[in-house]
């Protein structure tokens, strides 16, 4: 791919393993997912967990008003530095974390967080009272039994929200995500995750909206219902996260195929196991993550799918194992790998599991563009 | 632990999750295993992949003469920039790596590399001579079957070794690591594990003095072989890395308890799972990461055992899920929690599946000892 391009030079100065995103093919898949979203007449927030890059937002965000999701509040602080104002937090608010909420508050941030317990409300209510400032927070509903969440018929919903409302807090809405949609792995399932989720946000906003309390914010999404959506009335935004990048896991649920995988990891061939007839790559867990998001999918992908330096995919071979600074490439039928096509030195792409974990275990992305023939190096916003 | 004293007011004002490290009982096990090996009259060479912080270094190795072993070239480079000198890269070579290499050994750095294979050894000649200089190698020696190396007995053994000495590169002597000692679970095993591997190493020493090859150095070494060895006659040194934090995983071999482990990950419970009678925790695989080594041992410790802040373990509970960011904690045995005991807001600590991996999530490490009251902040070297 990078044959006979100035950007073959930047390529091959880099020491493997380094994560390789194919700009092109990232750009594609954020165009696809926000065409289809806004196409639905609906808003796209996208999640900041697995790009976690500020370099990144110009493609990922129209406009430093447009809407995002975070999962650390060292996101959101990242994010307000670089000009961006509309956030969600969406990991179960925790008392620790309101003062770095209320900070960005202070600075116009309109920062929300999600919560789930009377407890929490409890907390928000008093915190904004004793810190003078008004949190803003959606309730996390649960529309299909996978994680936290109030059930949409739960009378807790209602008391959770006027609790809220009559507080100093500040009630916003409702969210939630289908985290169960992960399990489907066709069409039909993927559709009927989507439209469950679609229906349970619908119902909790009515039985809000029926006790006079305003349901602003109607937030659903995953990546795999975000591509499944038939009809969005009702909900005011979609929330996404891997779908910049994709992944094994994604291609196992069948949003995209292992075309669309912007993200992998390149190595070197360190060796060949003449016993065996395997390869050694100096990629391990450190480089890929220890993530075998595949194991539980009709194709166990190993830790990672190969690819040549041109993208090709090379069907029947998989990494099977990793130590830290070094893995294992075996066939997947057992067979002897011809060792001439994979010479000691020659470079090979790692397609991950979990792009989210994969990514996780880099500072800085490599990002090819074939079609404008540029480099760039993104630097990820790493902790808490 | 930290009850009554000025470390706690550190301790409060960290974000959770966070890293902690109890540097008594570091120091315990560093202490602990240099006089085992010591006392066996042979030297210690530290792995730094672990701990991978400079701040570590003064307590790991005496002096900066002192050997130490790294996993990627950027800890041998971020050492040799502290002062330390003897370093093996024990990560197979490849042809990429050895400028790096030779960077070193120009500013008089003692590098040493491992091959085990005739490819390599040519590579290593020939760049020797290209560049003007010598490159150092170990051959790696396969005691167990578990990883690469020569088996003792193989005549490519003396091959390697005549094609380095006759070559403009070094050979320096024979290196190997007992991987399968990780399958073991009683004192009997290990012991036959690590006398194994003393043998392994003796025998190939032996081949090569036969035939009038110097074997300067016989290096062996794992954390649970290093904590077995019963004799050490015919090796000049001992290599192990997790042993100075520990883990389940360390645990579960048997050379540590679960009060040996020096390294937890801080978290505090978010929420309450009134119907699973489980725990949110806000430490997700971001913070522990997605290792999973004691799923195949006897004792399957799921994502993390736990303690009170206090240190104690609290048996029956273990991280059973985890998302990028929180986890669940639940009763091994299925019973519900008692939330009166675990509070919204309460902290406890994860005791890892595998150190490496878990501390390879966090940027830096908070370091408490409540024997100087001092808290310190140690920053991990990072990347390639």
């Amino acid at each position: 791919m990078l044959q006979n391009s100035d950007l073959k030079i930047h390529y091959d100065k880099l020491d493997t393993p380094f994560l390789f995103v194919n700009k092109p093919i990232f750009f594609n898949n954020l165009t696809r997912l926000r065409t289809e979203i806004e196409g639905l007449k609906c808003e796209l927030r996208p999640h900041f967990k697995t790009l976690r890059a500020l370099e990144s937002t110009p493609y990922l965000l129209p406009k430093k008003s447009s809407p995002i999701t975070v999962s650390t509040m060292k996101e959101a602080e990242a994010l307000a530095s670089a000009g961006y104002r509309d956030i969600i937090y969406a990991v179960g608010i925790a008392a620790s974390k309101l003062p770095r909420v209320a900070n960005l508050l202070s600075k116009g941030i309109e920062i929300k967080v999600i919560l789930d317990s009377v407890e929490q409300a409890n907390l928000l209510n008093d915190f904004s009272i004793n810190n003078h400032c008004a949190i803003s927070a959606l309730i996390e509903i649960d529309c299909d039994g996978h994680r936290g969440g109030i059930t949409p018929d739960d009378p807790t919903l209602v008391k959770i929200a006027q609790l809220l409302d009559r507080g100093a807090a500040c009630f916003q809405g409702i969210l939630t995500h289908a985290g169960e949609s992960y399990q489907c792995f066709d069409q039909a399932s993927l559709r009927a995750a989507a439209q469950n989720e679609v229906d349970a946000a619908v119902n909790a906003a009515r039985h809000l909206r029926a006790t006079d309390i305003i349901c602003n914010i109607v937030s659903i999404g995953s990546t795999p219902t975000a591509h499944s959506y038939q009809n969005l009335d009702g909900i005011t935004e979609v929330r996404a996260g891997v779908y910049g990048f994709f992944d094994l896991v994604m291609t196992g649920i069948g949003v995209c195929t292992t075309h669309d995988i912007a993200a992998s990891v390149v190595t070197t061939v360190i060796g060949h196991n003449k016993e065996r007839g395997s390869l050694f790559i100096d990629a391990g867990w450190m480089a890929l993550s220890s993530d075998r998001g595949t194991a539980s999918q009709p194709k166990d992908c190993g830790y990672g799918l190969l690819t040549d330096s041109a993208g090709k995919v090379l069907d029947n071979l998989q990494v099977t194992t990793v130590n830290q600074e070094h893995g294992i490439i075996e066939a997947v039928d057992g067979s002897n790998i011809n060792f001439d096509n994979f010479p000691i030195g020659c470079r090979l792409h790692v397609l991950p599991n979990h792009a989210c974990a994969t990514a996780s275990m880099h500072q800085h992305y490599h990002v090819f563009d074939i079609q404008t023939n540029t480099y760039d190096v993104w630097t990820r916003v790493q902790g808490w």
